[in-house]
């Protein structure tokens, strides 16, 4: 109950306030709920049990916070589908998770084919959009219009809310299991911690992200409006703060610096902006002082977190983006263990190292993930004595300040993606031509990391760096396939026959510290 | 692992920030985490094992902080005892929870030989003070210096915290079990909702009491500095306001007029004082144009809840307490659902009535109650299909604020404490001249409702005010005998036979509306 809570809550309070607003269209708190329970109501009758999982491949809208409303109150659980991902690994997620409900946007339309002939269950596909709906999908406006409101199934506490799918180090995304508990923890932590702003909040980043959906839930506790653009649009953005005068937004550092840059970007378009939440990878120096010029009195807030701990945390907050942190380098900290939550550095096994000290970050607290989805395994490896393993390499300061210096899972960071170094080598292995692999992220000036791959050819076959990335373009997502292949004889081994991966980093990396969050 | 986090948060981040201060003793969070680890093993070492609840008679102070941070730690659950209770009173709630051991402090040693002699099991008793424990009792200072911290017990979700006593319609006090969700939920959603003021907040209020204890938890979670005294006493506020710049504090409103009427009281005393939550009555509209006319900066917040919801249920906010919330009557609200809850009023089916009208206020939320300890009846009546029905009757105006007219439960509020007429009536008739009782609260210009008792006595016997006063007081505390007693021939009765207390309230509140919450 406890996310459905927050609906009912704002009916009764305000009814008649802006909800969501989108491209034009706007809903009130009331309108809001009453398409919920519609939908709800729709979903049921097309055979959405308890616990059921319901997928959606869409850009932003208004309708996706209805989907994961209406998913919740009708008692399902939602999969949002990675909108980056190929039609293979779409695939993977539906059939690991059994989700036989699938949302699909008029943008996504073009996967469905590929969807219905290698899905093991064929989903139920309904269509989000204005226009009629295409033969053999149901219609989300036709769903919402033909089903009377039905009662919130009240779910809430351990209850399962979403399985939110993460590249794996070994090769195959895993479903990281979320409660209620989880993420209404999350979010009311996270108020607790940094007061929402008055007014609206813009979802340009991906709803189907944690971050992005994370924020939007925080909104709805607080009762606040949301506007929403389809996808991040940096002429967009500055339009949209500047005409319904937003007061914050979440964006990664690469679309600070696409807004900064647009030739549409004067200060005075955000000047209803108060706050900007980023995430993914620290905001660069030269990034950091032109805004600060540009809108002085704009609070920054850096958030680190994950799809495990639904999904923060810790947070530096604004009061340390000023020049003081800029000078002492606290702005590069992911900040210190949020609300609620206890953080530590440790060594391999599990004892907390000293102050300064490079370890694995772990955490506690009522956010942290319930496991991965049947994979008991990797559950039990993540998840320790009560504490998350979140695999992120860091060291803590005196102050309890976290700085990220590596991660422990072998992993890119590009644009603000995610991307796992076994799950692009073992795409690479599938080319007939290549004998072995190792991926590695490397300096990119727009991307914060590129990825990188380093190849072994078969004796006597050849293959084109062209060749390998269209075939890695088959697979897995644009973001994770190599922006560039090199070469090689043979691969630097350690004396345990472990790829020194490192070795491979260190020219890229010299004189530079790796720009990770 | 909710609530002991906290400490270990503080401690990760600022171990040399002030924790608690009492009369000039000042604790670190290092010393305080210190002090935790090793209480709680001289706790275990001494029997307490995981649930084992551990009871604390004592007025306010450091050492009453450190107790239930270390019952929990090490891994126990809190009892702290209403300190206006008498013997019988304590020796029943100490047996009905199984309490085998019991801290006191020297204020309440008179009290021991009575718990000795007649609770079912002898307690192992500890001495909370100074100096030397008596004969018989642990040293509270002595545990703490003769073991060794342990690790914390991590306990938390579903564990039990605390069983916290509550008089009970049926004549006998009934134990609140609250979990460690419960008041983690209630702390982390009531600082999302009114963020912490910086500074220092004062313990005045008792801190036996859900209100006073779970504001200290509110301020732990936060990691911000405790300032507390022995109990209220005006004097002692303004003084320890003004010598510790403290910003914030509870009070009930008998004790802001108390303040306010201080011979010492002058406004720059209470400058530092950014926010003054009160709660248990409204504010009369007398009080409040004092105060705000002494303390036009001071932000005020009305708190509604009870021990059942752990505790707060809603909050009127400092906005509606200006001259326009004045105007309209609005700061007499409790205000509205809070952050993360849902609250409805409904009729005696459990359904919604429309807004305006009358009737049973019902909460849901992460905070409510796990139930009455070893009440199975009691506690299906209070909690019903995920809902705490309060017993409070009242209305909601059209955005959702309440108003709070009457209580279901025949319940008088005296002064900020809870009397249930049924417990002041069983102990009326164990009296041999009572033939029937009906106990009701009359308007007291101090503290808001006065216990007054209706009385018939048997036929040829005789029996004083003062004589059945007496009677009462060996039973119960003096909070709820009778401040004074009427005699009557007979009692009003309906067609059904039950007591007409509304007839027989209705000449004392003529003309004036009954002045609870």
């Amino acid at each position: 109950m406890y996310l459905t809570n927050a609906l009912l809550r704002s009916v009764q309070q305000s009814p008649d306030k802006l909800a969501t607003l989108f491209r034009g269209r706007r809903r009130t708190f009331a309108e809001l709920q009453q398409r919920v329970a519609r939908l709800a109501a729709g979903l049921r009758a097309h055979g959405m049990g308890a616990n059921d999982r319901v997928g959606m491949l869409a850009l932003n809208s208004d309708r996706y916070l209805e989907y994961a409303l209406a998913t919740w109150w009708g008692g399902g659980v939602v999969n949002p589908v990675n909108i980056r991902w190929s039609a293979p690994e779409i695939v993977y997620s539906l059939d690991d998770s059994d989700t036989r409900i699938l949302l699909v946007d008029d943008h996504f339309l073009k996967l469905v084919p590929e969807i219905l002939c290698t899905a093991r269950h064929k989903p139920l596909l309904i269509h989000v959009g204005d226009g009629d709906a295409p033969d053999g999908m149901l219609s989300f406006e036709g769903l919402i219009a033909g089903h009377a409101p039905i009662a919130d199934a009240a779910r809430g506490g351990a209850d399962l809310a979403a399985i939110m799918y993460t590249g794996g180090t070994t090769g195959f995304p895993k479903g990281v299991m979320q409660t209620h508990l989880n993420i209404w923890a999350s979010c009311v932590q996270r108020l607790a911690e940094l007061p929402p702003t008055p007014g609206a909040v813009l979802h340009a980043a991906p709803l189907f992200h944690v971050a992005g959906l994370g924020r939007a839930l925080v909104q709805f506790l607080a009762g606040l409006p949301h506007v929403i653009i389809p996808g991040f649009d940096a002429g967009e953005v500055i339009r949209t703060i500047e005409e319904y005068g937003v007061s914050e937004t979440l964006l990664v550092p690469t679309m600070i610096q696409a807004v900064l840059e647009h030739p549409d970007f004067r200060p005075s378009r955000l000047r209803s902006l108060r706050r900007l939440v980023y995430g993914a990878s620290p905001i660069s120096a030269a990034v950091l002082d032109r805004l600060i010029e540009a809108l002085p009195e704009l609070e920054l807030s850096h958030s680190y977190g994950m799809t495990e701990a639904c999904p923060s945390i810790s947070s530096n907050p604004p009061v340390n983006h000023g020049p003081e942190a800029r000078e002492s380098g606290l702005y590069r900290s992911v900040g210190r263990g949020g609300l609620g939550m206890l953080v530590r550095v440790v060594d391999g096994e599990g004892n907390e190292v000293p102050r300064g000290t490079v370890g694995e970050i772990i955490a506690r607290g009522a956010n942290m993930m319930a496991g991965y989805w049947n994979k008991p395994e990797e559950t039990a490896q993540a998840l320790r004595d009560g504490w998350l393993y979140t695999g992120d390499g860091g060291y803590m300061d005196d102050n309890g300040y976290l700085f990220i210096v590596d991660r422990v899972k072998d992993m890119i960071v590009s644009g603000g993606e995610n991307v796992y170094s076994a799950e692009v080598e073992n795409v690479l292995g599938r080319h007939p031509a290549v004998s072995a692999s190792a991926v590695i992220g490397v300096p990119d000036e727009r991307w914060g990391e590129a990825v990188h791959a380093v190849v072994v050819l078969r004796p006597g076959v050849q293959a084109s760096e062209v060749e390998l990335r269209e075939h890695c373009r088959q697979f897995i997502a644009g973001y994770k396939c190599p922006k560039s292949v090199e070469f090689r004889e043979a691969l630097p081994l350690s004396g345990a026959g472990k790829i020194l991966k490192r070795d491979l980093r260190a020219p890229y990396w010299e004189g530079r510290t790796r720009a990770v969050n």
